[in-house]
């Protein structure tokens, strides 16, 4: 059975308190493995990428063969039935649609002193997208990563997605080539992201890397950041739902359950202001887990890290959400749009009954890579803007430098940085001459 | 004298490439007695912060006197100059014009299906503020961080700044009082970003840690990077300009100087069309080294680091430019604006000869907080959105879950994920009856 708290108990804020803290992740420490296989990608390239893949997957490949062909792309997703493609393609032209209206614009104004100021953006040049291979492979994934770097304008795109006993997912390939990517290696783990940060004689080095993986990629992505971008480390899944007694149990239970069958580690929390309704969804959960194919990762998810809070009114459910600060927030209200003004951290929001997360996590439009782990704090979910960069852009006039030079050099000068009072001052000679 | 090259040179290429692999850092590894100080500051608390702070910083304190009072505020304020004080004011001034416009847009629109899609932006609740103690402690830099946060609405705004031997810098107080920060401390290093992610019992945790610093606060920013938001881990300065012969080669010396004076690792560039004007800037460089103040510093950066380029064309210069990736950019150019289009990769462009690098950081607008080591490759300068995040919306209709619920079952479905078809079949059935 998961926690189940009301704000009215005497020991409620402790309790949230614990839940809130308590930290889900298994963290394996790999880190001074990580190190190794970067080291050793740098050192010897290619060969140390074929050594590293043979013996964690299993996989004799040589350098040559690291890199899928067109032909086995096409044969791939030839395999692909009808209706998956459908789904896909559907998909793939929704995500593009909604990220096409994130697109930055630039900007460049005059100021009264004729000064020009402004800023443009532009795309990174090269990046890449890890996929993990198994269980874990997600074809969604691949949308939800190329589309916005092919919306920012990404010149390169380059896909590694390991292939444990050669075993490929032939959704994955083609969620690659509907996505426009046809760069796709068949390499994964700490040395796919040493890879790509680096460079080898097969793989030409990234600027940023994007994608989920296991604790090796997570840890190899936060070494090579700085040397490349990367996204955030993602964390265990989570939803929030905030329900009133309007509503049918058995959906709750389905939306809750929907991110306890990703992993034992993920998190579902159901805050309603009824008691009965929320022991009417903790029965539902109940009932669907007795046949529910992933109950034996739904099961403990639930109940380890599950729970439900009570509480007086939506108020206060939006101020228990907003401590939480959920990678996903259903909103399963009478006015959702009203109570989504109250909630001030959430990396999705998913407005009314006819929402569940999970059509935020295929087919709505929006990213589904969001902040975990209370991160939607401050971050955000991937957008075009993580495939972008902002230049800055000044121009003086002579009289704009008059006017605001001096300020300029009397700060220099505090800052003891005559040769940047200088520059200005130099100038400034010039033109009182 | 620094590096002379010319892309007509048989080696240029190798020697290029030398020049961008160089690695300037002097990367003292402080990791595991970061990584001790935060596990100390965690377990320990306030009691941690003092002993580190008198142990680093040589100053005994209480936990009442960490933070200074309203009055040792206004006592220092009133130590500075009228004329800094307006200089001051400028700078925030304008500051807040530019970043003012950086606030973003939220948006929501209606599909043909009745779905409704988009997104909202909130600020981040609290941010902490770090700025360096002793000769780097920079007053600008307390408005680069502070204004495009208190634009972005933050609420609640921290500094922690240490004062070695008790030494404060009023500018700095100042600073923080014109950007309306009221909450500063005179801790720092390693001891002060662990207080700020972590909390003591007299600071309250923050979400979002940005401002420069020595090795050990960087250590420290990247171990809490996850539990908090960073800014980017910045390294040495650098400058690229690009000039043609119709400037005043002592200008462009000083430009350079400018960059060379913060740091013996800072990287001054020049890349010219003109052999003749490459010599006489390096001339007018040697010329001021021997008397600036800061001689000691920028002569070794100008020696071990710096570059001339000799360049056939402009077009050829910007190439150059991009594979640099510069902090910051000037184009001394008669047509700045146009060359300005052919630059992919810079952190902050300044358009012709009346705008000096200096101008940028202090006065002009633009955060002079830029990605350095070639991050513009990939990442932006700091701005209002580093203090905001993105929560997407969706709201779906029975129409619209008619639409494109099939397509997410059936996609569910293939990544084997029952729960998240579920959940959207169960309203479909519904819809459906």
């Amino acid at each position: 059975m998961p926690v189940f708290l009301s704000t009215d108990d005497s020991d409620f804020e402790a309790r949230f308190a614990a839940l809130l803290a308590a930290k889900r992740e298994d963290s394996v420490d790999v880190d001074d493995i990580v190190a190794g296989i970067i080291a050793d990608v740098r050192t010897r390239g290619d060969a140390a990428v074929l050594e590293l893949t043979k013996r964690f997957d299993r996989l004799a490949l040589t350098a040559e063969a690291m890199r899928f062909s067109a032909a086995e792309i096409e044969a791939e997703c030839a395999k692909v039935s009808p209706e998956d493609r459908a789904a896909l393609e559907l998909a793939a032209e929704r995500i593009r649609a909604y990220h096409a209206r994130q697109r930055p614009e630039d900007a460049m104004w005059e100021e009264p002193t004729g000064a020009r100021l402004g800023w443009r953006w532009t795309p990174v040049t090269a990046a890449g997208l890890y996929v993990p291979g198994g269980l874990a492979s997600y074809p969604s994934s691949v949308l939800m990563n190329a589309i916005p770097a092919q919306v920012a304008g990404v010149e390169r795109l380059v896909i590694c997605c390991p292939t444990p006993d050669g075993v490929v997912n032939p959704l994955v390939l083609l969620a690659a080539k509907i996505s426009g990517v046809t760069e796709v290696y068949r390499i994964g783990g700490a040395q796919a992201i040493a890879a790509l940060a680096y460079g080898t004689d097969t793989i030409a080095p990234v600027d940023k890397i994007t994608g989920p993986g296991n604790a090796f990629v997570a840890a190899a992505k936060r070494r090579v950041f700085g040397r490349v971008g990367i996204d955030m480390i993602a964390g265990p899944s989570e939803i929030l739902v905030i329900a009133d007694r309007d509503n049918n149990p058995d959906w709750i239970a389905l939306d809750l359950l929907s991110q306890a069958e990703h992993d034992e580690s993920a998190q579902s929390i159901l805050v309603t202001d009824d008691a009965g309704f929320g022991q009417a969804v903790v029965q539902a959960v109940e009932k669907r887990l007795e046949t529910l194919e992933r109950r034996a990762i739904a099961a403990p998810s639930w109940r380890d890290n599950g729970a439900v809070i009570v509480v007086r009114d939506l108020a206060e459910a939006a101020r228990i959400s907003n401590r939480v600060a959920p990678e996903h927030l259903e909103l399963c209200v009478a006015d959702p749009e009203g109570l989504s003004q109250q909630i001030t951290h959430a990396g999705a929001i998913f407005l009314g009954q006819y929402t569940p997360e999970a059509i935020g996590d295929y087919i709505g439009g929006p990213n589904h890579v969001l902040p975990t782990a209370r991160s939607a704090r401050f971050s955000s979910g991937l957008s075009v803007l993580d495939f972008m960069k902002r230049t800055t852009l000044a121009q003086m006039t002579p009289a704009a430098l008059r006017a605001i030079g001096p300020a300029a050099v009397r700060l220099a000068t505090s800052e003891s940085l005559q040769a940047h009072g200088l520059s200005v001052q130099a100038r400034l000679d010039r033109l009182n001459d």
